[in-house]
């Protein structure tokens, strides 16, 4: 996603009438030019309709992460991406877009500030320039993208207040931080790192900070036995995850062919188609090779690793969809596949509990789309290994503080009756699904 | 949604050469403008799209209400959904079309009749116009938008066959007539009544209906205690409902921009973000105040009331979403918030059993949607305050009408019995959620 | 779905004004249009959101399988559902497409082969042409919808592994082949058999693959009685099912709409407005008399059978969509609502189970499409016979044999034991709804 985009539909039909006809000046500056009015509605349609996509991913993520929990933790675990969402379009809007894209008001490589809200004015030359609400709209769309990732590996033992401040400063300071780094025009865009839609930005961020939070967390109770073995705990609706899954493949349709921020003109158009199959067959591949390698490891097809396997392809490819061809992408998504399984079993080995594979998914297919940047992708290698350690690192550090505060005020994590219990009744006092017989362990 | 559009688009390419090229005149009527054949396409398309978003909402709908209510009546729902859809579609296109927008035939501010089914033809001039099929398309997806809302609050307890009478009636007279005053160019037109995408036209419309449905049919077995205290029916799968939020709030994106029913020519595109954003501010802060409020009144944070909070949001800001700033869309959207649970609470003092809330959110926010175009667009607050009162009386007292008429006639309600036993089983023999074991009292 | 098509875009403002203003040429060849090149970004934008839509089907398939079958198969059809469309797309990439639309390496009109994969590059003259890479999503949408079919009418019985085959096959080789003898240019095309968006190439063609599988696998354990009379099976979750139609109508925006392959140009932009609204029509009178065929015949107003009457009209209707009037349509929809109901009774006395009426779906009202498209569409009967007669009887005769040759090679059907205990558990070790209590027997 760049910042700022020059589009051919600038070569709009009456400058080049303009330019071509000898004879008086035809055209004053404010003259009314229907072919880059028309791009101007254009590339601002596809934009409006790209994030309408991407805002549609926070319902994916809703059920993926719900769907594969404890049926006791479901009110919680929706409340908590209801409120992302919420909370984070609102200070996204009141600080952090003016942290992420300073513009003018850019102050230096590593922290700029441009203003509380948006500008409400549409450019003056309407030519392949994007209003600013529709800026804001596909921006908050990926913040609150980063944000919801982490209410996958925080569920069923973080308290709800806790993680609304944490929603609230992901949004509204840290997300936008690291993301003017590369895209705001700060030091990581200066240094050549390229990240198109955010394997990095936003994925890794995402990752890191909900790997940050089942650290200081810690397992839910009956995750790991005494003895360090791993106990599955296992989804209480397989159905609504796959819906999930299909939801966020379509939201990724808006994620990663959106970024290309225009759609005018002919390079623009040929890209952002490009783009889209590259994004499928990167999902395809990695749905495949999540498979092969569960299969081969656990000895069945296990549908939730092919769940993942078709959203680590998709994160992989982020970086760098723009970039390689549609072998790479099958390349990159089959690769991402098989590190799903490899991030399953790292984090049990580790006794970390990320009850949605949350870090595999984002965190460590997101450092595989920065490198695959590098390797498929033509862009210099230690840019991107660079920026793949610096936005997961300040992702991990900033929020293994912020976790570490809210657990020393003691405010992170319920008690441990309110977890046995579940948070919907604890936290809530709401069932997610009354008169249906649930067994009482769950 | 004004009822025509002059779009920039007019302003075309060709035009605008023919104006400011001397020597003879260049373009013959029936000449073929690029600019304008490409605003034309822009714009079917974006309705287009609009329309589908819309329609989806119908998907949105079904899941918020069937999961707040009992399993033992969400075959019915679900089909009530369904059937006020394909009921609607049909009528709406042989005779409510006709009576919402007469055009030509217009005989009058309170009523007209263009006459059954809609034309085929495609404007003459395509610059900016719309083509008749998408103009019904997007036209019937409101129109089954207003219908659907009612099914929420008569749930558990109607007729099924009393519930497909309703969605004819509704559809093919009783919304486009109210829709005709101001869509069509009648009264309220006249008057200065603003509703730029409905917030009364289909909204409080709506949410009237429902209330009139509410009160006439009385409330559910056992829904208040004989001393008038309130017991909650807690519903049975909220993650379902929360589903139906998130599609719900993406299909906005449809209902509110689209209503604009132009994108091309810079100042149609400028507008259409502005609104967008708009839409997903005032939906943030109803979440947000609608949980603020509930947590106060209630002692804790309740998804369904944040849920609610969403789409009283979205109902506030649809009148006006093109007339407020961001800033004031972020007020609308809080009031709303905190309206919701205002209206939850006064329902249960009134002893009127609204199952899933359907009058706080389109009833109460349908006209605070009205009355905030008068504070902050800059509306005449008089006409707002006179069409935020005819609109809802219209929608309540036929329907009370029909509702009377209904029940006189013994079906409207089903009996005791077949309440006990759900309308799932009761009324069509199918079971939502075969297989599972669900207590017996639900 | 024509395989190319001349848009009234290259019409372009610049063409235009070369050809009114005498004097010198204005425009060399290589000249930047921007009339046609914003109707190149629109058209590949337009396809582009096309094929999201169509991709969003394979949710709403999954939906509709799942939910109608029992609890205890639905991570297996889920799982299946998922993976055709990866295998799918990665083996539609490889050779599908090739085959498919061999374009210049045309070899006859009964198989072509243009070569492994896809082309990288944009269309020379951009006006009214569509980027390879959105052909290519646009296709493997639709082959993914066609090998998504087969995966109701075997739910409860198909071994994973057999389908996993399946989907191999169908995507890589036989729809290919049969899409070409239409869309390809091949001998169906010569004839002048007409099918606008595939009620018989795509739907067909996966409803008699699913016929043929159904018949060689035979029923599920208990769905017929030793005297031949039928027992229900009822589906575990008609809101998922539910919900699964609702995306199918939403989706079925991007396969209709989307064939006409452009919309830039008024001629593209009205018959798009026109596909949508038939197709909207179409299937609204598809419920509506599916339901009451199904009132008269089973005495009781049946979710699923209006569910698949919703489907039924929609397949009817694909063929033949920018053909008929609007009136048309609604009759279209209506006949296909009432054979879903004949043609499930059709499948009961034949002691066929299929356990989601994939076949009254896809197979009959397939043929119906392809026949109606010579009632009402003016186009010439006997081509639209030998089509419906040619490609349903290539799937079913194919299919059929594959089946057979799986059957024989014993991996085709799951054990008694694994059928009783369910494909969840037997197949894959992963409960869909762990924690509910569901009936043993279930």
């Amino acid at each position: 996603m760049k910042s700022s985009v020059t589009s051919l539909g600038l070569v709009s039909c009456g400058l080049l009438v303009a330019g071509i006809i000898p004879g008086p000046p035809l055209l004053a500056a404010e003259s009314v030019d229907a072919g880059s009015i028309n791009a101007y509605a254009i590339d601002n349609m596809f934009l409006f309709i790209a994030a309408v996509l991407v805002l549609f991913m926070q319902a994916g993520f809703a059920m993926v992460e719900a769907g594969l929990n404890s049926a006791k933790n479901t009110v919680n675990i929706l409340f908590k991406n209801m409120m992302d969402l919420s909370v984070g379009a609102l200070l996204f809007f009141i600080i952090g877009y003016g942290l992420m894209y300073p513009g003018d008001a850019f102050t230096g490589g590593w922290f700029g500030f441009g203003g509380f809200g948006i500008g409400s004015e549409a450019p003056e030359a309407v030519g392949g320039n994007l209003h600013p609400a529709v800026d804001f709209l596909f921006q908050v769309a990926f913040a609150a993208t980063a944000a919801t990732i982490v209410s996958g590996a925080v569920a069923g033992r973080m308290k709800f207040e806790a993680y609304l401040i944490y929603s609230a400063v992901i949004t509204a300071i840290i997300y936008p931080i690291s993301g003017f780094w590369k895209w705001g025009g700060g030091w990581l865009n200066e240094l050549g790192f390229y990240d198109f839609a955010g394997s990095l930005v936003v994925h890794a961020l995402g990752g890191f900070a909900g790997l940050a939070a089942a650290i200081v967390l810690g397992p839910r109770i009956g995750r790991f036995n005494p003895d360090g073995s791993p106990n599955a705990l296992p989804g209480h609706n397989l159905a609504m995850s796959t819906l999930g899954v299909f939801i966020l493949l379509i939201g990724w349709f808006g994620f990663n062919p959106g970024s290309q921020l225009a759609i005018a003109g002919a390079d623009n158009t040929n890209i952002v188609m490009i783009i889209a199959t590259n994004t499928l067959l990167a999902a395809a591949a990695g749905a495949v090779f999540a498979m092969l390698a569960a299969w081969t490891v656990f000895k069945k097809p296990d549908l939730t690793m092919a769940m993942n396997g078709v959203l680590g392809g998709l994160v992989g490819i982020t970086a760098n969809c723009d970039s390689v061809t549609y072998n790479e992408a099958i390349i990159i998504g089959a690769v991402a596949g098989i590190l799903i399984v490899a991030g399953v079993k790292l984090l049990d080995m580790l006794k970390i509990d990320d009850p949605v594979g949350a870090w595999p998914v984002h965190g460590l297919n997101g450092i595989w789309g920065g490198i695959a940047t590098g390797i498929f992708g033509g862009h210099p290698i230690v840019a991107q290994i660079i920026g793949s350690i610096a936005i997961p690192l300040w992702g991990f550090a900033t929020m293994l503080v912020l976790f570490l505060i809210l657990k020393a005020a003691g405010i992170l994590r319920v008690s441990r009756d309110e977890e046995m219990k579940g948070l919907d009744i604890s936290e809530h006092e709401e069932e997610a699904y009354h008169g249906f017989q649930i067994f009482s362990n769950q």
